[in-house]
């Protein structure tokens, strides 16, 4: 009987094991023995394994709501040697099927593999699964991730806006979310505008940030309303292409100390220095990319059933592909699944498109606000006991039977 | 008839609201009219009222689930002159009772204003309702708002922990929150410890801190664990009564900026300077006190109910009183709703009790596991638009009918 392995790698995500759990459900159902490979492909070189059929079922299906990759991550570029090192290890287990996933670059890691396979004419099929919070591979409709940060991260701003607005006095609120290249998680904030009314300003690295527009707009949102909650992406930039959240700052407090680091931190110095006193800087660390009880229905049943399809394309014999989305309708949500020769994403980056941009350039427009409502839609029911949230057991520092 | 207003002062809390709608959904009920308050006694002092009769009764229940202050907050001491000033209105519109919800600083305003009452011989009941994330008030058993911030804190101690430790490598974090003289919230995490495992260290402010003590906690956990997971209150302290987060620091980085404020951030320093290089530094900022998305169900309805005791007290004849919980037992959970004389809760600070802070001043006891346990219990479903929570339409800042 052929074996199956399974890693993940990059920066964790709500849902990165939601695609492990509907894999490995699957593959138990048909039979198969699988590993799950710990801290990505660096547990395929150690051959640090666990079986994931010696485990009780119980703990994979509660993969399905754990956040951040329960078999451990790792961020290993492969280098020539290591490619015979995996064959023979896939050799020794007798593995004919090896799914990777990640982002960019472990779609990388399997364009490579699937290509070393097919030269020295290894029948190993090496599949792909998508997963990033940043939205920006390429191939697909939105990533396995996304949806359920963008959901956290929509909920906690019209919180912290709830919060920020008790007082009678003026504020300034400034978030800062992920997103280093590409503006997607920042954007999607476009969505409560609708129904909280906030964000007023969202900055994204895909439109030049300048001090002089950012001024205005700030300016014009006090005059208007008195209360201003702002998004800012950490990755945007200056005309010179220079990031904001790395200018050079010397403008020292009252105890000698230089103010926070961070973009929003920077973008607060110039708010209480030139335009209200009053001004919070909030950054959600990585609260924002593992923050499952907040994550959203549709993501976590998508992640899942992309786990599922990895394997369906696999069985059917594909290899060097992703699994994929891809959308029909946004209104009403439709779409469909499918696979991608893997080297059209690996190493390619999507940006948020000009036509999700406002013309103003500090906001999104109906058809941005269009793509990205369908996906923080529903709740799901994360299992708990005595309140808080039961994870699986899974993971390289537990034992787990 | 007589007449009803309600204001709500202090910071917010995700349950405030949940009283407020509790008491004025009975009000209604009962054929009274009832005017909001808004900002707190400011909007008596300014007669900037809501009258709660004319909104859409929905909007008043969306109130339950609705974080921080829906009329706004205020954090005003009255001065002598206010007093006559606020009779005046009260006469004015009819009102014989009046319902505060706050923390010790609004229990000094419903103490001071039923004196002067008595003292005039004015006729109008005035009620404390509680609320503080803190749980530092004196004469109930828990406040309503730290049930909700505590499960919050939990939830995500147990999710910053996953992602964490996806990667192979050692790493610290320390994560800060609220309390500046009192650790309830900081301690409330010794709950997750039985759930996820972590924290493995927690830092109160009733526990003198040392540098010395606090780097043999740390190395030990490396030790046997390599990834640990730190909760440090805001207010800890060094021996001679100074706040660690207030020391003076002098340590540049490579950039010349001085390293970031905050206690986590201090404690951050200290780690990567001393003992490990991977350290991540981690505040909730206002979330921690408005993350409605992650409230507690108990909470919630124990919040509820304090409103709806609320005026049944006033009802009842009492005043200068604040309604409050007595704890029956923990397990199982029991509880009575009764009332106490505000004196006895005003100006007056709870700390966390001795026999709930192990031997090693570095965690929690069986005893206050049990105290906090049954205040996380349950979910509530907050209702949703598209995704997104639907928060009452009640606020200064909107227009509401």
């Amino acid at each position: 009987m052929k074996n199956i392995i399974v890693a993940q790698s990059g920066g964790p995500t709500a849902v990165i094991n939601s695609s492990v759990s509907g894999l490995v459900i699957d593959s138990i159902k048909e039979g198969y023995t699988v590993y799950g490979a710990y801290y990505g492909i660096t547990g395929i070189l150690d051959e640090n394994f666990i079986c994931l059929n010696d485990v009780d079922l119980d703990e994979i299906k509660y993969m399905k709501t754990t956040p951040s990759s329960a078999l451990g991550s790792c961020r290993y570029k492969l280098v020539v040697e290591d490619y015979d090192k995996i064959f023979s290890v896939f050799e020794k287990y007798n593995i004919d099927y090896f799914f990777y996933v990640g982002g960019n670059d472990s779609m990388d890691t399997v364009m490579q593999l699937s290509k070393v396979s097919k030269e020295k004419n290894i029948d190993v099929k090496i599949i792909g699964i998508p997963k990033t919070i940043d939205n920006d591979l390429v191939g697909i409709d939105h990533c396995p991730g996304f949806g359920s940060a963008a959901k956290y991260i929509n909920t906690s701003i019209m919180e912290l806006n709830r919060d920020a607005i008790v007082y009678k006095k003026n504020i300034v609120t400034i978030v800062e979310v992920m997103g280093r290249n590409a503006g997607w998680l920042a954007a999607s904030t476009g969505i409560s505008i609708n129904y909280g009314g906030v964000p007023d300003l969202i900055y994204l690295p895909e439109v030049t940030f300048s001090f002089e527009k950012f001024h205005e707009d700030v300016e014009s949102v006090i005059k208007t309303k008195g209360k201003v909650m702002i998004v800012v992406s950490e990755g945007i930039k200056f005309a010179d292409g220079k990031y904001v959240g790395e200018m050079e700052r010397t403008n020292n407090d009252k105890f000698g100390h230089a103010q926070l680091g961070g973009v929003a931190n920077i973008l607060k110095e110039y708010v209480t220095n030139n335009i209200e006193k009053r001004v919070k800087a909030v950054e959600f660390n990585t609260l924002q990319r593992s923050a499952m009880h907040c994550g959203s229905l549709i993501d976590i049943e998508e992640a899942f059933e992309l786990g599922r399809k990895g394997l369906q394309y696999a069985l059917e014999g594909h290899t060097g592909v992703m699994a994929t989305i891809k959308r029909i309708s946004s209104l009403p949500y439709e779409i469909k699944y499918d696979y991608i020769d893997v080297s059209l994403v690996a190493n390619n980056e999507k940006k948020l498109p000009q036509e999700y941009i406002n013309s103003t350039g500090n906001g999104i427009t109906r058809e941005g606000f269009e793509y990205f409502l369908p996906l923080i839609q529903g709740d799901y029911y994360v299992p708990k006991v005595d309140g808080l949230p039961r994870y699986t057991k899974i993971h390289p520092n537990y034992k787990v039977k």
